[in-house]
């Protein structure tokens, strides 16, 4: 791996993985007042056509950093719809 | 420009002008209650870490979409910060 190659998975990781504590927070307090629904919903569009675009161009990190953050963004959303 | 390379500048688009309507929301109500602190410091982090991978990559749509988006979530941050 080239300092590159670390620098781009360290930068993946993170926004990756930054979206696990506002799940959690929302799951815990069912708050979504201060969330904007129209950037939610295009976020989760957003990052489910980068998953598209990632199996189509065959790129391993692509579909995995956009699948994890799927998962995560769409049930935020999915809150976001619930609690309003 | 390829139907893929298409399919990557909508999700690109879609994942960096997102951020419009909850910095938007964020700067008219000034409530940033239900946002994660965790997260929007570990996002913000991330999209400079992704746009430094494009500075030393010499890829200019990572340079450009990640320009947009750190202003955005760096301001949103910044909210967060500033109102709790």
């Amino acid at each position: 791996m080239s300092g590159l190659d670390i620098l781009g998975f360290v930068a993946a990781l993170l926004t990756t993985l930054c979206w696990l504590p506002q799940a959690f927070r929302t799951i815990r307090t069912k708050d979504t007042k201060s969330l904007s629904l129209a950037t939610q919903s295009a976020f989760t569009l957003g990052v489910g056509l980068w998953l598209i675009y990632g199996i189509v161009a065959g790129n391993a990190p692509i579909i995995f950093a956009n699948s994890v953050t799927f998962v995560l963004v769409a049930l935020i959303l999915a809150m976001k719809l619930r609690y309003g």
